[in-house]
């Protein structure tokens, strides 16, 4: 199958209003494909040293890849990359919904935002068509009224709209991105990066066909995938209880984060779960573009709280930031709390760990009922939490603060307050406490941006997802390693995993259908692209692929002045596990260390700061990046 | 296609006589495979410090590969491995035919021989019965009458003997494994460690069935693949011409060794062409187990030299070490050469290379007639040649000093003689002189084995066989690089085609068959792994077998006191190109010094002396290898 692929690439420049096409080879799509690694090829050849984030130097980039908008069940995933406003490293976050597909049946691959505007505004795209409109109107708007005002004056309800609310435009340095009310590109601040160019939207309409080199080949493996999705127990947990599901196994196993991280087990767990959700405030399944897993839940409640079912429901991340790691266990009050996220566009891992943080700070006494304008700041209190997300959006008080990330709230607060922030790099940590698994918090400490429990897969420790032996067999990983492991073999394995999931994040292709041992094989991914491209393609490429971005992200990161001793954690993390079945475990910073040391060499970095070598950079054709 | 790999390793003590049967687990062979990468691991976990090549303490493994013995073409080749007389390091060599298959019917996958016989015996072994038996009936013997003599006294036509001549008897420091009178182990002096140990041969029989995991899928793979050698041009030229058709284009590009590589084009190239070969001596064709491509030769002459066509007929290798290398351009005498070699077991790429350079001494009078007992060993006196194949094996007169290699030679020579003396590590150059192109000269610096033509894929110079974009694209190699080209996009290039020889050698695979471009996919390597193992295996898995390989080899090297500095050329090298269209041409040694600093790198090894990292090794599962 010759084929060869085309793409296009938008860049806009909002100071000019300049708006150009490029049409890069496909010797250039197949080197990058999209995603993470095409996002860094520009953030790395187009960018100065002494950019601020939120100034118009930064470069937004949104990038597809050459496998999104394909009819198969989940490969939706979009990146949108820029220089971080939270970490001051590579800040990167993938969405699924129905935006990156669109993107690619309007015509591009990615779009390549520098400038600031002087009034806001948003993009139009309409199949290669592409228009600057003034936003003015719909500054200040959540989400729904944003998307609703943009769908009318276009005079389509198709239209598909990745967009800022309040916290965006108020440059909450964890604003996210949101399309169709309740996608994400949560972490890293994204959403501050659009607002800091007054960009409130990107409003796209695409009904070009792709090209295929093969679509026979490609509908047969659609078909079996699909096949798959229903049959595997996995995708079936997901289709029927989403990430939610994950609740009541990380409180048994006990890596919950309970009140800011004190905890790894929550004693109202089973109220906020996956399985109570689906008996009561649950209203049925969203999905992706296309996809047959339909993981995505819809919520409503008409009770103490009135909650949309337009912005989605919670995901296990929402469920555990807003609620566990607060003390909450009002699964209607985090509905809302999550509703208010995906209005005014906050990251919820970030969000509910700065008001756990905060929480924490006030019981200690750190906030003081006098800064917080008399809210009872307690661990616990579901008010509060919704109070806060308010103020946070909104800039409003305390609120202004902990808009800044609990990394350089706690450095204003001062004293103790530095030992409740629990963070990397200046991002928040997820809801998995890694002294039960340190596969994701060796994750957290060497993502390049910054605590990330997408950047390698989890271990095996619950049958639900992880990585088992059968799934990572083909790439030579053939005994098991317990979770709790840390030595060589982990690192190994995680290595392994890791690019894996760094493929993903350059396919678009989405874990949940897809992360070993899910319904998406390895095999199948190869053939997906090959049928798409017509590349005649190998697994050994793709790994490389992974590989190339992990560099890519590390050069950015070194540039930007991160060195080996960023790749840590917070000091929390090294003291016992306080409760449940793993009571009293721990890592050493010495285990942590000797982990680093094995995994630098492993990538092909050098120990003294993790850098590439020369050697390693010309083996992934990244000789341009020697320096 | 659950199914698991049982294989059985054969293991044999001369000094006690003990035979014993291990069966290591599925995961041993899925992480070792066969060949060099089989062999490695015996001889890395078997081997004492300061082993003497030619003492008892030797490990002589004899490996095939999970792979062997299916009816498929170009599956046939088995590892001879042990400490190197020659090199003084780790001494390999594979051969086709139809032994290592045979041995594999017979229920083995290996072979490991240690000790030493108190008299001369060979090992039979007919379907997973074994026995030591007396050969000194044999001894002496050349290859003919060996094989002749083993199948008569058993009444056995169809054994298949492994065995040497006179050299390896005299321990000849290059002396070769011959099976089936015309199939070579050729190089590192595998033979003469035979020799050390009173192992005369190996015979073998074995009609037991394979266990297939997939035997109709296998089939189809075969089938495919026939059809693929009828019509690719590259498998067709072997047919056609076998690998002496590369004299014509060695000749007009310039690469063909000439005098002692005092020149790289041959005034009588044509008289020992391929096409001249084929028009005269040939009279058919011969081949290896199940092989559609079929690329041996048969020759046979009566007139100045009587040539038996039962030691099959020269290669490129014989035409250009016993004649260009040697100024001859009488074709008869040359396959007379070829023939008494593969009758003495003598590597013939050694054998001509220290015949050449012997001429050089003598005609730059640091041999003198008295030396020669009269042989006037000039260049082109194909009789002082064949005179001379017959002294080195039997250790006679100047002969003995020859067959302890050039390197010995010349430091006895002494004076200028080391400056004739074209090996790196001990080992003669084979007939590719690397200044026109630097992939095989880089190859010569940095395998273990010594100057080795087979340790990554000849740049492509001509179309031929090389490695062309469209082959190494499933490895990410997307653009062309030069074959004079000696910059960080040749080791790129370099690293991968290393990574797909050295899986070759581990899996038994022959590179006239599978070597890109060539009718064998890499995506029918790993569908063929597949279908014989069960194994759900990858592209990626199997080319980490591959580094796995070269790091040990490495290991292996360093622990025997090699360093970077043995990593090199001889000097003659560093001089310009005498002739040809490429006259002029050299590398200097900085160049080289630079391309070894990038792939050190490359390979995760460290720049001081190539060191694998331990990050690298349990990366490779080679924890155990860390020191």
């Amino acid at each position: 199958m010759p084929f060869g692929y085309n793409g296009k690439i938008l860049r806009v420049d909002l100071s000019t209003q300049k708006i150009t096409v490029e049409t890069p080879p496909d010797i250039f799509y197949r080197t990058y494909m999209g995603g993470g690694c095409l996002s860094l090829f520009y953030l790395l050849t187009e960018f100065k040293s002494g950019t601020d984030p939120l100034g118009p130097e930064n470069l937004l980039v949104f990038a597809s890849s050459v496998l999104s908008g394909i009819p198969m069940s989940g490969m939706t995933r979009y990146t949108v990359a820029a220089l971080s406003p939270l970490t001051g490293g590579f800040g990167e976050s993938e969405a699924g919904g129905y935006w990156g597909p669109e993107l690619k049946h309007a015509g591009f691959d990615a779009i390549l935002i520098k400038g600031r505007s002087e009034k806001p505004v948003y993009i139009w795209i309409r199949n290669g068509e592409v228009e600057i409109r003034d936003a003015s109107h719909l500054w200040g708007k959540d989400t729904g009224a944003t998307q609703e005002g943009i769908r009318k004056e276009l005079d389509d309800k198709l239209i598909r709209v990745a967009m800022i609310g309040q916290a965006g435009e108020n440059l909450v340095r964890y604003a996210c991105v949101i399309n169709n009310l309740g996608h994400a590109n949560g972490r890293t601040g994204m959403g501050a990066v659009m607002g800091s160019k007054n960009l409130k939207a990107i409003a796209v309409r695409g009904t070009q066909k792709l090209q295929l080199a093969d679509p026979k080949g490609l509908r047969a493996i659609s078909q079996s995938l699909v096949a798959s999705i229903k049959n595997h127990k996995n995708t079936q947990m997901f289709h029927e209880l989403g990430t939610p599901a994950f609740i009541i196994p990380a409180n048994t196993i006990g890596f919950l984060p309970t009140r800011n991280f004190t905890r790894s087990q929550f004693q109202g767990a089973e109220k906020i779960s996956g399985e109570i959700m689906a008996n009561t405030i649950s209203v049925g399944q969203g999905t992706c573009y296309s996809c047959a897993v339909r993981c995505k839940r819809k919520v409503r409640t008409k009770g103490r709280y009135e909650v949309s079912s337009d912005y989605g429901g919670p995901e296990y991340e929402s469920l555990a930031s807003l609620g566990s790691c607060c003390g909450i266990d009002d699964l209607e009050a985090i509905a809302k709390g999550h509703e208010l996220c995906n209005r005014y566009t906050l990251d919820i891992i970030s969000t509910g760990m700065s008001i756990a943080f905060a929480m924490e700070c006030f019981e200690k006494g750190l906030l003081t009922l006098e800064e917080t304008a008399g809210l009872q700041l307690k661990f616990g209190n579901a008010e509060a939490m919704i109070e806060m997300i308010e103020r946070i959006a909104l800039r409003r008080g305390i609120g202004d603060l902990l808009a800044e990330g609990v990394k350089r709230a706690a450095e204003r607060i001062g004293g103790e307050a530095q030992k409740y922030a629990l963070h990397v790099k200046g991002q928040e940590l997820p809801a998995h406490d890694p002294r039960t698994k340190f596969g994701v918090g060796f994750a957290y400490a060497i993502s390049p941006t910054g605590a990330d429990h997408q950047e390698a897969s989890h271990d095996h420790l619950f049958g639900h997802v992880g990585i088992g032996t059968e799934a990572v067999a083909p790439l030579g990983i053939l005994e098991p390693v317990s979770p709790l492991e840390s030595g060589p073999q982990k690192i190994r394995l995680f290595r392994h995993a890791q690019l894996i999931w760094n493929l993903w994040n350059s396919l678009g292709i989405c874990n949940l259908a897809a992360q070993p041992p899910c319904a998406l094989t390895l095999d199948e991914v190869v053939r997906t692209v090959r049928c798409v491209t017509g590349w005649n393609t190998s697994l050994f490429e793709l790994m490389q692929l992974s590989d190339r971005s992990m560099a890519m992200a590390r050069i950015f990161n070194l540039r930007k002045g991160f060195t080996r001793e960023d790749d840590t954690w917070p000091d929390r993390l090294f003291e016992p596990l306080p409760d449940g079945p793993h009571k009293g475990q721990t890592y050493t910073r010495e285990d942590l260390e000797k982990a680093k040391d094995i995994y630098y060499e492993m990538m092909g970095w050098d120990r003294e700061n993790g850098k590439p070598t020369r050697g390693k950079l010309i083996e992934l054709n990244l000789e341009w990046l020697v320096e």
